[in-house]
């Protein structure tokens, strides 16, 4: 049995609080169990240089964690002077994921930014920031639609990411933090609502995994994947 | 009249939700209306090199702001390498503020970080901070004191901070975002439960004052201090 | 008595000495006893991107504090890759005091950019910046006056600095580093020639104070700030 | 058909050149068609400092791009003053490839530095990293055993990695850069000689992918690794 | 003797391999004996800002050495954020003496930069890298005029550098690595194909010396500089 | 003739007042005309990790400038964050310069520290910096012998440094600003006082030079430092 003792295919509860805070066009506190980020949405009418005049938008991400939203006390990264590797590869995975359900064309020349910011951490954070920063994108996008700012809907889909691991050979879904810390490989699926891959990056730590394998925590993640775009379509009240 | 409509002595609402995550010694989101303040207090068994040997602790205060906490979005500090002039200037003085009323000899070495991340900012995020600062280390020495680890209370007594400003020639209590920009001058006051001042900071924002200014500002500070140590009581149940 | 003898209410011997070098457009070298800060004003005909096209000019501050101006050598900040909160929260401090006397509207678009540097570092360096930092900007406001680059004065008064604290429960004027280092509290006002202050922090450094010793210490700012002026406009010509 | 007029499953030419430079203990010039990648393997009799006193040893790598190395001339990092996302991203992969195949243990307290610069750069650089590491490493470590300072081998199998695409609704191996701007999606394969999988990372570029693509650019990756693994035998004179 | 066991006046074996790389406008990798230096030199259709518009190119030149190009591996510059002031002077004088010889307001409103970076250490890393970026520069110019982007050539003359030294009293020519450590002073020379002085540096290391030596030290590097001159001409098809 | 009215072989007025500042153990305002650098040594009872534990002391200069010691204000490099390759090139040969004169075995486990920072600058601030460091080198073992600390003198000359060039084809010595601008080439020559050279730079700047300018170059800079070794041993009253 893994140790949380959830079934293998069971997600942990999943929440979306949306309009969590005032100031930004979107945002969602989004919980996967313990682990609870806050994502928003900010509307910024220019774009970045390489895309200046060029007709079209943007979608970035930036991604962080409270000092104390682990176990122990990390270094906060500002103090630091640098974001670390994973930070960095975080918040550039993150940004791919939106932009692959966002037609960047009909988005106009601005930029969306999506903060995600770990408030609490016990495992998953970059598949519950990929998952809460759709929604706050959905709540920010339907303002511009609504104020006539956008004609068309940009967004062509949904899109979340869960996590997949293995533990004691078995393929298991939505590892928390002491899964993740045991489980012999572990994952992360990006898949949009329409049954597509957006992204799939599996790791082994400390013991590799075969085709098999891979396509069981596939399989697993696309039932976690429904879970959770159920959930998002509540959270914007559609 | 002031831009909120408030008495000239009337604080916002203030309240303090003290255990808001789980995974810090203390931690309280603390509010003083629209302001969010999330402070945690971490314990760590060792203290920085210059107290090495010396048979005494530290108390130290990191302070930052999520990038959209505030109306237009900020630059994330991590990203651009550096903390503000203004972020230092407002973690010095959380540091010093909590370590007026604690005993560091009785803290052994050891040391308590106190992270205070504003999650929404409307005015008043220092003297939110530091008011939010007593009541998650009162529950970080807590713990401590339970266990055993500490013998005595370090704490002496209640610290909590406010801030006065001048608006149109008159004297206001607890500025929000609209006041404060719109105000002559603007200071915090830093107090003790017992009626000492830990700290006085006015400044002049366009227009200068005088002494009877000042009194006025500072006896409105004692009427807002008072709410805040009665509200830090309830939070951390006595 | 106080560690240097002197009376509560005596300051150190003060001295400005005007065009101490002979590049900058305004400079002086200002002496408080044994601290001793060379402030230079360079007139810059741009302002910075945020007041780009406004009609009006600004005025900033720069501090420094050459390696060996204290009694142990510190790290050059230049090496270290960055300015500590010291001197951002200094710099900042010099900054907005000088402003609090000129008339930006009346400068037109250039910037004066004061820098103060420590030769030599023995308690009140920040104060001895404030106070020659008026005497710098006066000498180069009066070139750009004479050569008609200015219409109107842009200064309305005259602004310093000074240091007060409590020794052994007395308040004391003009702090040299011993007394400092010994002080209870201790603070810095900034007062203009008209009898405004500008700016007051009084801080806590071991005992709080109470309301009457915070009114005795302003009172004896004025005493100080009083002796600053006259030297000031000596030193000017005036 | 593909840009490079390769077959769906063909290999550009690979070549391992062992010992092109001579001081690193282990180090090869890999090359995957034009692009070139410089490979050292140092070892230092020391671990990193999370790692001291444990009786284990580590495998840690670096990327970095000659600023040439690309079509347009890209800035130098060392002159940026930091490493981009992208390249963090990268030694951060080449590093957890290597350990996979690697018993720590066996190693003792030394740490392995495989250094990957790119010399010429047109497609699948991260790949040739792994693989050309793999074979500087079994050179360093060949020198440890033959002087008797290694006991035994901590090298248990080979690792290699290719990259694979879809282009055109067809999945093709090894992409060069061309193909690679061009491609739908895009992935790398980090597999071991014995037929696992280290790492598998697929991301959508434009468009999204299905389980049936995965499960073909995953055969295919197996066919290129198998060329990789004889090269790298061959290499390594074995 | 010299460590090498060459005569006071004996070059290492040197060698310019020209097109080393495909993508730069030009490039070589030169061997001076084991010192083996990349150099690319890359042409940008734009000048730094303090050139705009005033009708002339511009040279400029970075440095670098691959982690493990010496016989200890030596940390990245890119991975410590800063570039060490040894690699700052050296760029700093391969730009000067690249533009000795270069008539700037003949390149157009042009950059080229020259990339050094030393794939392999022993010994004159700076003078292989002048001399190399001679050839370089000299292969990207020639398509320059080819493709008639430039009407004259606006190369004057070659440059080359070669290092000489005092090793136990004897003035010697163009040191290796053992030698400079053994070496009492050593010097760079920079001089061009018509018999002129670009440069000349000659540090005492541990021994002072006098005029005789200098002129002694110069008489070599004319002979050393002789030899590389008509390499260079081979290597670039003259 | 040139700029400054001078002779060719003409120093400008040179000056030395020594014990400047109070703090540090040895301190020297140094004047070549207009240019005027404050010099200090500071003596620490430790060494730089890579000389721990070898028995021998270390001399280390570093080197900066007020922001508005030049014409036009230069960026604060604190304020920038790094400091530029001219500033590291010019403290690493002062370190080098002070270095050549010292017997660092003599000095025991400490660390001399030369802080050369220019108040104004008119030229020739690198060999002003390095004829005042042995100055202030000098006061502060002086003071170190006086007390015992050292048993014997560890300086075994004098060092000095002066700049020439040449302007319209004539050699001449100390060049001001206005001279540096307008000669063809320059340069630093570092001399001991007993005849012999420590370091000979000298750099075409729009034009080469031969042999016969490099020597009459040389042979000013003796006459120019012979001046200055005078004035030194005047200013350590000797």
């Amino acid at each position: 049995m893994r140790p949380s003792g959830r079934a293998p295919d069971q997600m942990r509860t999943i929440a979306f609080e949306p309009h969590f805070t005032r100031h930004a066009e979107g945002s969602v506190l989004v919980s996967f169990g313990d682990t609870r980020v806050l994502v928003t949405a900010s509307v910024e009418e220019k774009v970045p240089p390489f895309l200046r005049g060029k007709g079209q938008g943007w979608v970035t991400a930036e991604y962080g964690m409270l000092p104390r939203a682990t176990h122990t006390r990390g270094n906060r990264e500002a103090a630091k002077g640098k974001q670390s590797g994973r930070t960095q590869e975080i918040q550039r995975l993150i940004g791919r994921s939106l932009r692959a359900v966002v037609d960047l064309t009909k988005l106009g020349e601005r930029q969306i930014v999506l903060d995600c910011d770990v408030i609490q951490a016990d495992g998953g954070t970059r598949t519950a920031s990929i998952s809460g920063a759709w929604v706050a994108l959905r709540i920010a996008l339907d303002k511009l639609l609504e104020s006539k700012a956008l004609k068309e809907d940009p967004i062509h889909t949904q899109v979340a990411a869960v996590s997949c691991g293995v533990f004691k050979g078995t393929a298991v879904l939505d590892l928390d933090y002491d899964e993740d810390s045991a489980a012999g490989c572990d994952g992360n699926f990006v898949l949009t609502a329409d049954g597509s891959i957006v992204e799939a990056q599996v790791t082994a730590e400390g013991e590799c995994y075969d085709e098999e394998l891979l396509l069981r925590m596939l399989r697993l993640a696309r039932i976690g994947c429904g879970e959770i775009f159920e959930a998002q379509l509540k959270a914007v009240g559609k």
